[in-house]
């Protein structure tokens, strides 16, 4: 067990029952060309974060902890991606047409694959997700309860939509929470120190928050 | 089918086909002695929408359009509260205790209630929820699928920790959510605003937000 001083309070950590959890840190939410910026998005705050997130998996990899990531993505027929979702908003480029980089969100399709800076290895969990939660029709669940999981360490994009949705599904199904401040980003960063903030208030009712530095530091 | 000047854009609120779902309006959130203000939580902002939330519930009963409540609550042996959820930050009360109000956030007990005030009458929906997100092990996404619900008006409390959680939920499961502006509430009026600010982003990414007012004349 290492003693994180993470906020509000600090994290009891168990490498031999957590995971690190990437969430999303997809070519078509990261790169130019891609889906975030055909809606509109500057891409800075999130390009920002990669070496972080590389550094982050590094650790885990280094010391034998589980990987996960997940991709939001959806079947080429569309069959799992709700009309609601397609048709929002009547955007320029809706999900499953034909993109910079294949068809935007369609698993399989190269904007849909992880960046290749962190690109998923050997032995490691990767998840396919419908929605912007990680629990919601996807078997990380049973997978995480196969590997004795009970606590989730969080990275990735972006920190007010599939992150925060995972980890409040998480934290509703038992899980004790840790996100990585500097190794999650948002397009907008109001909402990143927003959603910080309602993660620890009254007493970490969704989770932790802590830099990289002293996570690395505190497990030493 | 009603045009409703919501943001970011108008919604297309169809009546026969939506749910308004009031979250978690519970003595032990919104009453002085109540498990919310043992957490040193001021209740003035979660006590002045009970008007509006009135008002909101009689539109509907008076419409003859559907409404559900939801309650926060666990079993008597606490069997589906995780231990995660009831000892973090070591609370003076936790889950279970004796209370002002019995036992707290215990399925049956007075405190977990819904306030006299938005009682629920027969013939609506009231779910028992043990997580913030009302669909997490419980029976009401079926139970909507039953009848034909493809939308949600939301109010309650708190904005951001239950009633986003569900909206989250829900938008994943691809219903089209509206909330009610000035009938849900935070304890921190500033996380009320920086959720409504992210529920209408991207091309209302979770959904639609209107003030009580404005969806009344919409729907006259």
């Amino acid at each position: 067990m290492y003693k994180i001083p993470a906020e509000p309070f600090p994290f009891a950590f168990q490498p031999e029952k957590a995971a690190l959890v990437v969430i999303d840190m997809q070519r078509d939410f990261l790169e130019p060309g891609g889906f975030g910026e055909t809606l509109g998005n500057d891409l800075t705050p999130v390009r920002e974060i990669v070496p972080t997130v590389a550094a982050l998996i590094g650790l885990f990899r280094k010391r034998g902890w589980l990987v996960a990531h997940t991709r939001e993505d959806h079947l080429p027929d569309l069959s799992d991606c709700p009309p609601a979702k397609r048709d929002r908003g009547s955007p320029t480029l809706r999900i499953g047409d034909e993109g910079a980089m294949g068809r935007i969100l369609v698993r399989g399709e190269p904007g849909a694959e992880i960046v290749p800076e962190l690109a998923p290895i050997a032995g490691e969990i990767v998840i396919d997700k419908p929605g912007k939660g990680m629990f919601y029709a996807t078997e990380i669940g049973p997978l995480l309860k196969t590997h004795g999981v009970t606590q989730l360490v969080f990275a990735g994009v972006t920190t007010e939509v599939c992150v925060q949705t995972s980890m409040r599904e998480a934290n509703d199904r038992g899980y004790e929470c840790l996100l990585i401040e500097d190794a999650t980003a948002s397009y907008f960063p109001e909402f990143k120190a927003a959603t910080l903030r309602m993660i620890r208030a009254q007493g970490a009712i969704v989770g932790w928050t802590v830099p990289f530095a002293t996570f690395e530091q505190a497990v030493q």
